[in-house]
């Protein structure tokens, strides 16, 4: 997916919250959004908005010395989610189709992003809010059937405390069909996306082989990404994509991949035909 | 009141807004996003928002051409207002306190902005909102008693239609007590602010003495206004001043200005200390 003009103010309003997260120094923020400006009049607008946001966070991260700007905010959202993970694994095993509420929980966690919105619910509005998701029934049918006979599935994790919601998802495919999950985090800290520490903190580690994509993008840029990750994208049946970023960025791919994510602003709705806050299990 | 780092990125919203509502030429929005851009560094954060609003939007019409692009959303907006005058009336004079349902209305009226916001609702909803309106009962008493014993109001408008909303308040207040009114318009278009093509289509001719600001700032910056218009504002018992614009540009005034606005964007709710949408009736 392109980047849109739209998405310029976008920029700036996340390199300012981000910079706000890394110093009380207004002149700082303010030397951030001149930086920022710099850097518009060369932008190539063909390139996916998480591409050029890894730019601007890569900028944002040298000005204000700080490459890790949301890690408590990741940390709490991972304890958040932690402490309501035996619930979740209730709600799942008392519905009436365990892996359609495991989805929607899985796309509900993906609202503990902090790129495309500046902020985000409590977990617990996030769960409940998950029980009245409608989903297309088709792909959701295409989903299962996909699970029930593939080998090998590349999950493509996105933010931290969302990995222990992909935690209750990747446990119900395995109790559907014991196959092997690989689950993608980020080479480097960028806004608050999983990295491999994130994803031994919730555990993921416990029931899939955690690597890295290779690359610092909030986004899976296949052309940054490592050999290893792009062998497993090649070779998997099924590839589970979470969130805006990785739609942005493989969206249009002909490859076997489910996309599930929360509708964050109002370029991937108008590019999806979805309203804003609207659930998606999509395919490509 | 000073501009925020977050009014950058919504500078930036604001002129792509105007470029598209100019031109569907996408080379051209581009052209003036990196304009902008080119902007930021120099940018004295000293200035109201306004203050570079008014050479943001500037920039726009100079490169798209297009002085006016809000003409025809003006045109619309005054209709749709005018086709209601007459159930705005009926409102206020069946209320139980005319002069406050005919406040509550004009509050309402400020949401016609396309400055601040994208967008606004049907010009119904905005009446019907305005019935459910809490103002500041203090505010409003001191409002009421101020205009009792007024001989001059200085009345400065905001936006295209709803200056409708402004006939009504006008009206009411002149049953009052008949005294002098003078209505306040921009010198030139810029948004969707009212000039006096604008006040005239809806009448406001007819209750009030209508004068150009001298300025084409969608707010009221005293440096660059007439001396007419600095003459009555320094001689008004009272001024009313409508909507976002002129209250970044008024606030922390020492004359006796009433300020009728509603809370548009999270800059003004942190400086209000009021949510986004609160209809606003504060004092200076």
């Amino acid at each position: 997916m392109k980047t849109y003009l739209d998405c310029i103010p976008c920029f700036f309003r996340q390199a300012l919250a981000a910079a706000r997260m890394s110093s009380e120094d207004e002149t700082i923020h303010r030397r951030v959004l001149n930086s920022i400006a710099l850097m518009i009049p060369d932008l190539a607008l063909s390139a996916t908005p998480p591409e050029i946001a890894r730019q601007v966070y890569r900028v944002v991260y040298e000005i204000t010395g700080n490459s890790d700007p949301y890690y408590e905010t990741k940390n709490s959202a991972n304890q958040a989610a932690l402490s309501l993970y035996s619930r979740m694994q209730d709600t799942v095993d008392y519905s009436n189709d365990p892996l359609l509420t495991a989805c929607r929980l899985s796309i509900a966690g993906n609202d503990i992003d902090l790129g495309a919105q500046a902020e985000f619910g409590s977990i617990n509005s996030i769960i409940e809010d998950s029980l009245v998701f409608d989903l297309d029934q088709k792909n959701y049918t295409k989903f299962k059937e996909n699970v029930a006979k593939a080998n090998l599935i590349l999950y493509i994790g996105d933010n931290a405390g969302e990995t222990v919601f992909d935690r209750i998802l990747i446990e119900q495919i395995l109790q559907i069909k014991n196959l092997k999950i690989v689950f993608v985090v980020r080479e480097k800290p960028i806004i608050n996306d999983a990295t491999f520490e994130d994803a031994i903190r919730v555990g993921l580690d416990k029931v899939a082989t955690i690597i890295s994509s290779g690359s610092d993008a909030p986004a899976t840029i296949l052309s940054q990404c490592s050999s290893e990750m792009l062998s497993l994208y090649q070779s998997a049946d099924v590839i589970i994509s979470k969130g805006q970023g990785n739609y942005e960025s493989l969206s249009g791919r002909s490859e076997n991949i489910f996309f599930l994510f929360k509708v964050k602003c109002s370029v991937i709705a108008r590019d999806s035909n979805l309203a804003i806050d609207s659930p998606v299990l999509t395919h490509s």
